[in-house]
C-alpha cells in the first residue's frame, strides 16, 4: 500500500531546492522545525511561538512573543470592501475557495492600504485575518448574520474559536487548537508549499504565492484529507461496526484516507500528539464515541496493512469535539500552514531561482497543417 | 549570459511528468502544439482553433469551430455578485491580482450556478469571461464607468479589444490579437503551467489550479516580462539613443528583460511572427518609432551578447500600437495561457499523480528545546 502510494508521486526523492526550515522523516518518523523536535515543541508552545520560529527564524523570548502577538492583534480587522466581497460568495462555496478569494482580494488592497511590501508584515496581516474572513463569510452566508470581528482573545487560535462559536472558549480547547496549528504549521516540500515556492520563484508577490498554496492544499490528496477522515469516522455507530466495514473495504482494495504518508515510513510523529489531544478532549466531554471508533480503525489498519494514521486522522476527531463544522477543517490547516508557506516564500525569494522542470514529450510527431477549409 | 540564466533555474532539465501537448526547443528553436509547428498555425488560426486544439485535442473543422465559438459566446456574462466583487477592488490593484480574485470568486460560484464540473465546460466559462472581468474592473476603478458587457464580436480577441476601447476594432487589430494569443497559448512546463499541474496533482478543483497559475505568471521573471520590455522600449526617443544606452547598461552587466530564454538556445521561433505583426501594425499606423527602437535593441543585443529577443519583446510593441495600457499586457498573456493551463490540468488529472519533490536540508542540527520562561 505504502509502496503503491510512492509510485504515484512525481518528483519523489528529487531535490527541488534547499531549506533551513524543516527536516522530515530522516529516521523514518521524525519531524524537526529549524532543528526543534516536533515532540518537544507542539504542546509546549503557542502557535505564535511556532510562527515566530518559522518566519523570524528563532523561538521568541517572552518579550518578543508579546510584541509579535501585539502586532497580530493590531492587524486584525477587515475593510468594508473586503466584507462586501465576502458577502457575495454563496453558501455553496468551498471554504478554501473563499479563503483563496479573500487572500487575492487582500493582495489587491496592499498598495491602497500602504502596507509595507515586507513579507513579514504581509504575513502578519494574513495570519491575523484569514480566520476572521472565513468565519465572517460562514456566518453571513449560512445564517445571514454579520458577526462582530473582535474577540478578547490574544491568540490566533483563541480568536478563531471565539468568533466561530460567538463565545469565549475554554482553555483546553484553545490549547488543543494551538497544538493542532503547531502540528500543521510546516512540512517541508509538500505540494502546497512547493506550489508557493514555484510561484515565488517567478518573483510574484506574497499574496499570489499564498493563494496558489491554498488552492493546492484544498485537494483531497493533500489538506482535504482531514475532512475525508472525518467522513469515514462518522460512518459508524461503534468500533465493532467500523472494524467489520473497514476490513471489508480493505479486501476490496479501497484506500482508506488518513493513513500512510509519502515521506514517513515507520509512523507519523504527529499522530501520538494529536491522538493525546483528541483523547483528553473526549474524556473532558465524556464523549468517547469518535475517539474509540478512530482508535479501532487505527488498530485494524496496522494489523491488516501495517499502515499508520497520519496527522489528519485524530485531527478530525479533535475538531469534531470542538464543534467545528467539517468543511472548515482544511481551512484551519491552511491558516496554520500560512506560517510555513511564508517562511518558504522568503527562502525562495532569497534563493532567487525560478523553478522550471522539463516534460517528457509523449505526443504526436510533427504534423502537416491543414487550413480549416480543408479539414475533415 | 544564457548560461548564467540556466544556472539560476531549479529542476532545469529534470522531467516532472509527461505531456502530449507541446514540444519546445528540440532543435534549439522550434515549438510545436500537439505536433503542429507554431510557424504554420500562429497566423492562420483563430485563437479559438488553437484553444480547441489544446483542450479538445484536435484542430476543429469549420462546423466544430462554429459550435465552440457559439458555446463561448453563450457563456459570456458576469453575475451581479461578481460585478460587485470587481467594484470593491481599488484602482491600485495589480491587474493580475484582479484576474486571480475573479477566478477564485467564479470558483466559489460554480455549485450555485450548477455549472458542470467538467473541466472543458469550466474552461469555456473562464475563457469567455476573464477578459470581460478585467476590463469591467479597469473601466470602473479608473474611470468610474460601468461598461456594457456585450460586444458584437464572435471571438475572444475581438470581444476583448472591443470592450477595452468601447468601439468596434478593425480586422488587422483583431488578427494581431488572435496571433498574439496563439503565440502565448502554450509553452510546456513553464513555471505557471507547472504551478497549475502541482495544484491539480493534489486533486484540487479547476479554478484553484488557474488561480495559482495566474499568481505564478505575474512574476517579472515570467509573464511580467512583457511589461518590463515595454518600459525599456519607451525609455528612448530614437534608435541611436537606445543603442548608446543599452551598450552602457550591458557594460555594467545589467540584464535586459525580453532577451534570452531558458529553453531555446538559437532563437525564439515566436519572435519572427510577432515581429512581423508589430511591423505591419506600425506601417498601417504610420508610426515606426517603437518598432525601430525595438529592432535596434534587438541588433545590439545580438552583436554584443549573442542574445535573441523572446516573444515578450515585440509583443510589447504590438500591444502598444493597439493602445493597450501596459499593465494589461500580462493579463492578456494569462487569458491566452488559460487554454494551455486547462489542457495541462486535464493531463495531470488523468495522470493522477501528486507532485511532491524533496528538499535538501541545510538548516541546523537537532537542538534542545528551552521553554519560553528560560529563553534569553
Amino acid at each position: 500500500m505504502l509502496k503503491k502510494q510512492k509510485k504515484s508521486v512525481a518528483l519523489s526523492g528529487v531535490e527541488a531546492g534547499n531549506t533551513r526550515l524543516c527536516s522530515v522523516g530522516n529516521s523514518g518518523n521524525d519531524l524537526h522545525y529549524r532543528g526543534y523536535d516536533i515532540l518537544d515543541i507542539a504542546e509546549k508552545c503557542e502557535f505564535e511561538e511556532i510562527a515566530h520560529l518559522l518566519i523570524y527564524k528563532k523561538l521568541p523570548t517572552q518579550k518578543e512573543l508579546d510584541c509579535y502577538k501585539e502586532k497580530l492583534i493590531r492587524q486584525r480587522g477587515l475593510s468594508k470592501n473586503t466584507l462586501t466581497i465576502l458577502e457575495q460568495l454563496p453558501a455553496s462555496s468551498h471554504p478554501m475557495s473563499v479563503l483563496q478569494t479573500a487572500t487575492s482580494a487582500l493582495g489587491c488592497m496592499v498598495l491602497e492600504k500602504k502596507i509595507s511590501n515586507d513579507v513579514e508584515e504581509l504575513s502578519n496581516s494574513l495570519l491575523a485575518n484569514l480566520g476572521t474572513a472565513l468565519i465572517y463569510w460562514y456566518h453571513f452566508s449560512h445564517f445571514n448574520k454579520r458577526i462582530c470581528l473582535e474577540s478578547d482573545s490574544d491568540s490566533v487560535a483563541g480568536h478563531f474559536l471565539n468568533l466561530l462559536h460567538d463565545n469565549k472558549c475554554n482553555d483546553q480547547w484553545i490549547h488543543a487548537m494551538q497544538t493542532s496549528l503547531n502540528l500543521y504549521a510546516e512540512h517541508e516540500f509538500n505540494a502546497s508549499t512547493f506550489s508557493s515556492r514555484v510561484i515565488a520563484g517567478t518573483g510574484a508577490d506574497y499574496h499570489s504565492c499564498i493563494s496558489g498554496a491554498i488552492g493546492a492544499l484544498r485537494g483531497p490528496k493533500h489538506g482535504g484529507a482531514n475532512e475525508i477522515a472525518h467522513k469515514i469516522q462518522t460512518r459508524y455507530e461503534n468500533p465493532d461496526e467500523a472494524e467489520f466495514d473497514i476490513k471489508k473495504r480493505l479486501s476490496l482494495k479501497e484506500i482508506i484516507i488518513g493513513f500512510g504518508h509519502p515521506v514517513y515510513t515507520l509512523s507519523d510523529p504527529r499522530n501520538q500528539i494529536i491522538k493525546r489531544i483528541a483523547e483528553n478532549l473526549s474524556i473532558s466531554q465524556k464523549n468517547m464515541k469518535m475517539f474509540n471508533i478512530a482508535s479501532r480503525i487505527e488498530k485494524v489498519m496496522w494489523e491488516e496493512k501495517k499502515m499508520f494514521p497520519n496527522l489528519d486522522w485524530f485531527s478530525a476527531v479533535s475538531y469534531d469535539l470542538m464543534n467545528i463544522p467539517t468543511f472548515l477543517f482544511t481551512p484551519i490547516f491552511a491558516i496554520a500552514r500560512t506560517s510555513g508557506w511564508t517562511a518558504h516564500i522568503m527562502e525562495q525569494q532569497h534563493d532567487g531561482k525560478i523553478i522550471r522542470p522539463s516534460a517528457n514529450y509523449t505526443g504526436p510527431a510533427p504534423k502537416k497543417f491543414t487550413p480549416i477549409t480543408k479539414r475533415t
